[in-house]
């Protein structure tokens, strides 16, 4: 640039905090583990449409639909469902920096892989809930036909059937998909949200 | 989820028609090209500043800052170049589905790599922004010091001394930083965008 200009100090790192004054809203990034079915999506969609409703702007980054962009590129090796993870916490990280309140869906099967998603984002702005439900139940309900494919070994590291769930140590919040209905789940879960969103 | 929910329909293709009418304007990527040191994210961080005080919300997706985080697996080999454009695009692409105006700075030397940003965040919501600068200026500019560095061959692939830039062929603007002050680069920015995300 010319030299008669002034410098113009901008901070990009204010960005959160004018956008959070902006939107009257403080971000998080809630993050949702559990099984395959056990409603992890539904659960992050209803939250999302929740929040919309009260007038927060919130972001879904949900795990079919960033290996379907983002993560095409990626197969279900260990090493690239470490690389999934990876991703998904960092585009977290860069909504939770413009303020945006982030849900994310994913399986994280593994503590390591839970440390590793709340390590990007930062301990203060995760909230871990474990969407808790048994692995037949997951199994009879198989939306998606993924657990039939990976009994007959169509499917490589597939959590619960042919590589491992750790159940979350630490989880905020632990719902109950195979004995409480979703508006009970999204009751509990708004609870927690609620009151690390509000701006008071 | 148990049998007695309804099912709740909430698409989540609506969340960015919701969060735009929510944030009082249209979502749109400017993406920027030019080489270093041209003056991409002075003029992103001064369009972000701009914006912000005009009530919206933005993100400033940086080259820099992402291959710190995001692309922090990705060299400087062709194929890597490639990947680091694919995501930030695919990363943009996340944001304008949120209703977020979003800034994207990075060098995007050919017209490969802005046909495939185009063609990932779509033609609709992508606006081209050259910002032009000869290649003496920005090498006696040198803020990062990577001509230097190019120069004594330390660098693969640095775009303007060992990798090609191509001049855009059918860029939305050219802002020419060597000739113009920054204010003047950004209020022919603005008036461009103001007219994009303009909810009237």
């Amino acid at each position: 640039m010319q030299k008669k200009n002034k410098p113009l100090l901008f901070d990009p790192f204010t960005t959160r905090e004018n956008n959070q004054k902006l939107l009257k809203q403080k971000a998080i990034v809630v993050w949702l583990t559990g099984l395959s079915g056990s409603g992890k999506t539904t659960l992050a969609n209803a939250l999302q449409h929740f929040l919309l409703q009260n007038g927060h702007i919130t972001k879904l980054i949900d795990g079919d639909e960033l290996r379907s962009t983002l993560n095409k590129d990626l197969n279900y090796t260990q090493q690239h469902r470490t690389e999934n993870i990876r991703r998904a916490a960092e585009v977290a990280k860069l909504f939770l920096d413009s303020g945006v309140i982030t849900c994310c869906a994913f399986i994280t099967p593994t503590e390591e892989l839970r440390t590793l998603s709340k390590t990007i984002i930062g301990e203060n702005d995760y909230v871990e809930i474990y969407v808790k439900c048994s692995l037949e139940e997951c199994e009879k309900r198989d939306v998606k036909g993924l657990y039939k494919k990976a009994r007959k070994g169509d499917l490589i590291n597939f959590t619960g059937i042919n590589a491992p769930f750790e159940v979350p140590e630490h989880p905020a919040l632990v719902v109950e998909t195979q004995h409480q209905t979703i508006q009970e789940c999204l009751t509990q879960i708004y609870d927690l949200v609620r009151l690390r969103i509000s701006v008071k």
